[in-house]
């Protein structure tokens, strides 16, 4: 990739936690103010890959509330004990010219709790899916052109949504093409209008959340068509990434795990919209997919979500894992992680941004196999072992030449 | 390997906690009493290996205490709650033909912790080094002949030792062979003489423990000499497991481990010697190795060792990793590990002896590079990760035909 | 109490895991075949009140299931790994002597769940309410006469009910007596109809369970017509024995308690009848309530119960706890408690026992507010104190002459 | 006590995380920028006592090392993350006003470590022993006089020491007298000198650390014959304050505790000065005594201390506690306290300042046994039980007329 290749990147909720991290960060590398810790894409092994530096990102995004980049900054700041007053003061001026990327989000197919959070914020009533897949695609047509990017990345990093009940509309481009001019087309869920936007515009776009987004037959099919990129789903970030590594430890001792209780306790808004009981099930389907994928089926797993306001970012996730060893005898190991989830997020955004720009540059479509390493429901792979997919990264980005 | 090779197993301490579960494990396996949980080499993956079966191995070795193979049985039993009276009872006929195999160990070269634990056992106070070797040695050969054994793999199971003080007769064979005949020999260790018996009889040896073994200059060369099979050393069973999974995903991720700290409690005679403090700095060099070799030379590590006689043969490790991840910010994660030492090792001495047996089934020697997933210090092998060494056994048992 | 003194210990659930534990530890410490190690009753601070020795007591129940205490045993010795063969052994005699005291329990007023487990056992579906107390109460009159008990002590030790959906029948007794001969009185649970049995019979009754038992207007009415003793509700075992004395050092220090939240993990038998959500919900009224009681109502708390089979008698409790301290410095503490039910329980449920034969002794009635100590619900006491509740237990006894 | 009483609050060691936080604290409360979270006597029950509030109180203190309050608090900022840019703008004027009561410490009777890390800092070597008291002593009088102080309390902050030998000079205030005066007394540890510094210029003197400071015979008849004011040792902030409740619940039970098992990690100076195994020792003791005296002499007990620099100011201990219940059964608690020390220990120093002027405003000498519950080792007191203790503070202070 030539050091003048510009890239965009758009993030779905960039007010949100995660986004004012990831514009943060974007700001504080290329002013050389931190440190690169947390980023897989600055391991030396990608050294000579040529990704995107990140003095040549630029952020914008739909947010439905009325915060800045500047205000989420600052909340997780002041509520989160993050970073430092003076970073921020450092990259304010980069956050302004980021928070002018900024446009409405649409209130069509977004959950009642997330309607509920968006009240009196910015976010638009669009009266037809159609309408809003040709407002959201046009901010980021317009956003490409302003800044002559080279590549638009999407990110979606909204709140979760309950998992869509579906129906035959779903199932075919023709048959979900008919009814987005619909006024009440309400099946289609907002990460879903999201999704088509980005395609439709020539955009990439990865789903860093649980939420349907492109995860629907219709919508598989239209990208096919379009010669999408795209990849997902649900970041990788804590819990689930220790599991990734320890299921395989198990298995690889064939020590029998007889039982596997994760209880995850968070305070930010990602806590708040998983109150929701539809939504913490659509959630708890991928915390809970690696463990059985590695260790078999019949093991007995329990993820239990908790909403906890004192943490804020911050979360606490215990795991108990009770296994049998030789000749029967019972043994446990426990963990508990405490990360701060924005950043640990952060980080992974903004090397899902680099690599795919990099699949960009070289004209790539289709599903991003190679990054199931980020996801904890990698679209279209199975494999959950994370040293297995992290090979897999690393065979997939050094094989292709550096431009 | 053909249906009909017979392979003996000799264990050095075959009448402590390890040495007695091995040769229960063996017995149960063979009467089809127990379940194959923890044997490595009954993962479907090594299937076709044609790994010679249980039944077909015979356990003999050598012991410095009077206690028998079954009293071993009995006191896990009664002290550590293991198994059941009913396993015993279906296996003790197997047990004391294997107790038949029991042969005096020597005090020549022991520490002073193991020989106030040995006082009054059966230990033979051999007059010189080469006494001693050759009276090990014979009961090699004569274990090997009484049975109609094919291979005789020696895995010491001893108790740990201190680190030798290096001397000019550890650096060549010839230095050291000019001294095996004097009678205050004393720097050749104990783990040192089973070695050389082991090798001049043509068997395979491997050491499951942190003593010396073959780990001199003076002993590899005579290994090569001798076109010796060896491996080790020091078992990976718990905490250490843990830890090649968990550093390479901080690793993977580039969060940066600021210090990992590690408590092990155990109460067993591993622990008993350990307190002696030259004994457990042997041990804690093996046990840190593997997070400074992964993550990086700067990070902190403290590894405690604390002798807790309540906890009998369970050990329990807690491990408090400190990480700073994007933007500087500080997390942390821990786990404890409550697991029993006895039945985590007791099966990967009998993968152990399966795979030696495999290699010396198709005429192989030298230092079997291959089995460094069982070892927290892998002889000639820096790679401390647990999957890339689980990937590396794999290959080479598979790439190697069946017989 | 004099030495002759003769108690009747009549457990509602007898064949359980914790009726069984109590049979068997009865009988082992009238045998000297075990230390007296968890029963309060034994500490130094008692000896000279003359409270009744296991030797003089007698075990009997209502059980629904068909299985005997000598299985419940037996189930425990397998399944959890509990205490010995020999131990077993040594009391059978006693534990088949104490089950021809095991009456069958009424299926009336059961939860679903419990009726789907006492399914094809021995449990009766008696006719009406009435029916019902005077088969019981008849169980008990013959249960005294038969052994010539002094007291009668009645525990209920069966499974968790959902909280009863409060009428006006409950609001007074001559409302309840005029339903009880009928038919279709469904809304009496069987908890309180044991209950009524014990106080018309002149029995004391303990609630070691969250049920509804005597917590019923009508019912403590009737009891104070009747100078009924009673006592409970909800044994106090684990967890929440642990919140009992953090709570009081948060608060004695004035750390601001911010949340606390605990999971639960446990596999018995009562684990498995809390898997239905009402009766979960009456359980963890009990475990918040400490909390909440000492540290002030605005923490958040958390309680998460989940049914884990492989745990079988063991549970296993996580907390979390989250605080403020000087200059608004947040910080956390987190336990994970491992203990056994059964094993925690039993030997609360023998002490109960002697301090009620205590006060049946010098002729108490009402509610036993010293025991307090034993409960996470204590009957009329709002101290949830620990240290509080022990010295109030100390001095009630301590204060009343020995007989 | 009358409003218009004014306190000096003098801090050997006034520079380090403690001592600035405590300035920093009183200056916050003076100004109401900060709650009363975490102080003791602000709790309700001592409402109505009259103790000075932080506005009256003046802080003063000697200090060894260069570092000024002001750069304390700034350190912790920006290394432990506490409290906010904000806090420290709005009370920094106070701060600079504290400063001006800080006076050189004395190099004389330090340990090697403690001498190191006050290289090329203001500490003074004092010629004698008498030397070193008389200017140490001018400080306070000094601070006295100027502030026009009713009462000056002297709080020992400073690092911890090794345990002194004791030899005859230690015995009696007389044959310690006589060598006060002899250049070569290195056997008089700085503690005790600023003690006796303190008793002899009317001050009360209070040891928040686990060195000598009035410790000896020769001290105690000292402060006898003066009729001083007195308390200490060792404040007990966090993994012994949890041990302090804990112990008592497993006595309580009746549960036999079989070991306890502490490892604690630290990062602070407090922590590198216990890297000297003889100075860690001397800590340990005091950490060791709660759960023996609680539960008994026979339990095993082992306390580890490590250096961990990444954690800074933040302290992680993690207990393992192994008990039998009923029936011999095995069980285990653990549990993880992450607790900020100076932020624990500031609110005590205060408390203690505000109860020590409590009593010298009615004219009391002698130790102040009723802080036991402030203290590891406390004075002439046996009861390790931090309920019993804290009763027995309110009982001592309401007991006492209000002024």
């Amino acid at each position: 990739m030539a050091r003048k290749t510009r890239v965009g990147l758009w993030l779905i909720g960039v007010g949100g936690r995660v986004g004012s991290a990831v514009a943060l960060g974007i700001a504080a590398l290329a002013r050389g103010k931190t440190e690169t810790t947390g980023l897989v894409s600055e391991l030396p092994v990608f050294s000579k890959s040529g990704l995107v530096p990140p003095a040549s990102m630029i952020v914008g995004g739909h947010e439905l509330r009325k915060t800045s980049i500047l205000d989420g900054a600052k909340e997780a700041r002041m509520k989160a004990g993050l970073f430092s007053d003076d970073l921020i003061r450092s990259v304010s001026s980069d956050l302004r010219r980021f928070e002018r990327n900024v446009r409405a989000g649409t209130l069509l197919g977004v959950s009642r709790t997330v309607a509920q959070i968006a009240k009196s914020g910015r976010g638009r009533r669009d009266r037809t899916p159609s309408a809003a897949m040709k407002r959201l695609g046009g901010d980021l047509a317009s956003f490409r052109r302003r800044h002559r990017l080279d590549h638009v990345v999407v990110v979606n990093l909204g709140s979760s949504e309950p998992k869509v009940r579906k129906s035959s509309m779903h199932e075919s481009w023709s048959a979900m093409s008919r009814v987005l001019a619909r006024k009440s087309a309400g099946a289609i869920p907002a990460s879903s209008l999201y999704a088509l936007a980005a395609i439709e515009s020539g955009c990439c776009y990865i789903d860093f959340t649980p939420s349907t987004g492109l995860d629907l037959p219709a919508l598989r099919e239209r990208a096919e068509q379009l010669g999408s990129l795209y990849g997902g789903r649900d970041g990788k970030t804590g819990e689930t990434l220790v599991k990734s590594v320890l299921a395989p430890m198990f298995a690889m001792r064939n020590l029998d795990v007889l039982s596997w209780t994760g209880q995850n306790l968070l305070g930010n808004r990602d806590g708040q919209v998983l109150r929701d009981p539809k939504t913490k099930a659509s959630k708890i389907v991928g915390k809970d997919a690696v463990v059985r994928s590695i260790v078999g089926r019949s093991v007995e797993t329990h993820v239990a979500i908790d909403f906890v306001r004192s943490l804020d970012d911050w979360k606490v996730a215990w795991d108990y894992v009770h296994f049998s060893g030789f000749l029967g005898t019972k043994m446990a190991m426990q963990f508990t992680w405490q990360g701060c989830d924005s950043m640990l997020a952060a980080p992974l955004v903004i090397d899902l941004a680099r690599f795919a720009a990099f699949e960009m540059s070289r004209g790539a479509s289709g599903p991003m196999k190679h990054l199931a390493f980020f996801f904890k429901n990698p679209i279209a792979v199975r494999d959950h072992d994370l040293a297995s997919q992290f090979h897999r990264l690393v065979r997939h980005i050094v094989a292709h030449p550096t431009q």
